[in-house]
């Protein structure tokens, strides 16, 4: 017997404390495992000693905590180094810990290769396994990330709502969405799209250069034939020299541990869009909003499909470390055509700090839309969209 | 028999349709009525003859169209003056339009008033009725609008979800709100909060003035004692000279043909408020968001007391037309203490051009913060609110 630790790192996402339940609940019943540490922001919560009891949680208070959105644990955006990770590996032995789950992305699976690494150096008995988790979905090997469902969902029920709304009152609409280097949460924009002329029109990833003369003539093009046009952009987007817009706008934005500019919280990219089609266009009605932290923490909307997977990869984790010295958890999808999905180990070097972009086949040849690949791609992950309907098209009388 | 129009107008709701296809079910069994128009962008669309038969869509649409957001219609930001409306009685008297039916905010009740004023001069047998409408929650006579519950539980929700957000990587986050006059959709931030350290710990109404150097000692006070800080600020809070900040940030902003400055669909405030909080409290970590149009058009999130008032309203302005000449439909709340509502007609007089603010009784004494009685008034009024959990705090171990 020996005791375990979970940790939550990196940016919440909606489905985050699903994976940390199903960890709690698949340890309870895992004969090796005694106490279940939550480690509270993640690495540094393992550095400080500052550990929760998970396994004295009710059933009850697991399930609100399973639908509860954001690291229930807390998170940190600390990038642990080599010194850093002594110091935990120091803590583990010191409590006894041979079961390290983490639950992020390609960062959190990196720590975990690290950590997994010293321990097998130091010849220490200890199983490191990795959760995934992110919103941009960017993650290797598997086929996609819990936590990108939900954020879609969000996504996808936003663009819905606000193209009724540039219906209603027509004019250029611009939506920027969360992504730093994937197009995915971009693209999930388009999923809810029911009617021929639905919006969003355009749609940029940072997958394709981002010109400002192509833009506002997409724009034109669009405004010229149906009144109005609704834009999704990524926040990632990129000028023709490979920096972010944001970057462009704002030389001193924040840089975290990691090496990220600041993209979220500022609204400053999409004021800029905005002038510039208002001004170059002569466009009158022109407004654009920033989604920003909405996309990763809404209360009481998640999709049923993502936060089902969460809370099995996290339990699945478990399962595997029953067998298995380390890893990251992985989904494969049935090749059959319908929507199911196959859990398996993959090593953690396979997913630490690597990242995915949206696919070529995702993408339209022009590089301003998405093609029906991605929809059928991402419409199973959302759980389902709600329909609507807009009459004032109906024929006149 | 004689034929009725409806028409939808001012910003959209997540419910306003759900009063439209209370007008229309209630319409189809009205004895006097024969024909029942939909008005397509309101009364642009009355002057065009812009007109569609909504008698002719089906049940099953219908119940669509009442769960979806934005005015399935088309609005419209016009504000028609006495030759404007001269121009809509004659398409009424063309098409022997004795019944009009108008769902929107003060300055819709105002149009209905004055087009009922020139009826009645002209001789013209005309009944018209005011379906109220607004997120803002700003209209005289009734207890609360429709619209304004499905708002005000996208914002606790997201406000629930930015807390927690805001936990797992602590900071400063400020979070823009809707609201240009009346702070009630602001205050609605606060109705998600479980614990006694939930945030919004800040909440800034335009009812009262917003003094910077009263703002950043109150977010110092809050960040040195709790480490980390979320405020909701209305977008229309206005500076001691009682002009708006975001006219003081842009001397241009747009003006529409109601004398509104434009204040939704850019982040300019949010992102002026985080450096301010971040220059002169020296805080890292300051991020800033404009919520925008999802608060108000955001699809598959309808509060479900919300969309059941909104659609009697429109049944009731029906009912009311069977024996009365015009009016507004009107709620009232019961005494009891148990939330159950009456619908009665009031003038269109009492309604018109008016709007109420936020009650002194719902705001705290130091004008930064939101009463019980606030959150007794409108928690009802959101159909319930999701229940969430953050363990980090649980006792060490």
């Amino acid at each position: 017997m020996a005791n375990a630790v979970v940790g939550q790192s990196g940016g919440p996402t909606g489905v985050i404390n699903a994976s940390l339940v199903g960890v709690i609940e698949q340890a309870k019943k895992h004969p090796g495992i005694d106490k279940i540490y939550g480690a509270v922001h993640a690495v540094s919560g393992m550095v400080k000693e500052n550990f929760i009891d998970l396994s004295a949680i009710s059933d009850s208070e697991l399930e609100i905590l399973a639908a509860s959105p954001s690291s229930g644990l807390g998170s940190s955006r600390d990038k642990p180094d080599e010194a850093y990770c002594q110091k935990i590996l120091n803590v583990f032995q010191k409590r006894d810990i041979r079961y390290f789950y983490y639950i992020g992305g390609n960062d959190s699976a990196n720590t975990a290769y690290i950590i997994n690494t010293m321990a097998k150096k130091a010849g220490y008995d200890l199983k490191a396994f990795h959760v995934p988790k992110t919103v941009d979905n960017d993650l290797l090997v598997t086929d996609h990330c819990p936590g990108f469902g939900t954020a879609a969902k969000f996504v996808a029920c936003a663009l819905m709502g606000d193209d009724l709304d540039n219906r209603a009152l027509p004019g250029v609409k611009i939506d920027v969405i969360m992504g730093r280097h994937a197009g995915f949460l971009t693209a999930a924009s388009a999923l809810g799209k029911q009617r021929e002329d639905d919006g969003p029109h355009l749609v940029y990833i940072p997958e394709r250069g981002f010109s400002m003369d192509k833009f506002i003539s997409d724009v034109d093009k669009v405004y010229k034939k149906l009144g109005r046009c609704v834009i999704a952009v990524s926040e990632g987007i990129c000028n023709e020299n490979g920096v972010t817009w944001a970057q462009v706008l704002n030389q001193n934005a924040e840089v975290d541990s990691h090496g990220n500019v600041q993209l979220s919280g500022t609204g400053a990219l999409a004021d800029f869009l905005a002038t510039q089609v208002k001004t170059k266009l002569n466009i009158k009605r022109v407004r654009a909003d920033t989604f920003g932290y909405l996309q990763r923490s809404f209360a009481g909307l998640q999709s049923a499909t993502d936060v089902k997977e969460a809370r099995t990869c996290g339990r699945k984790a478990v399962k595997f470390s029953e067998t298995q010295k380390s890893g990251s958890v992985a989904m494969k999808r049935s090749e059959d055509g319908k929507y199911a999905i196959k859990y398996f180990r993959t090593e953690l070097a396979n997913v630490a700090e690597k990242t995915k972009s949206l696919p070529a086949e995702f993408i339209n040849a022009d590089g301003n839309g998405i093609t029906e690949a991605f929809v059928n791609y991402a419409m199973p992950l959302t759980g389902g969209l709600p329909k609507t309907t807009y009459v004032g098209n109906n024929p006149k009388v």
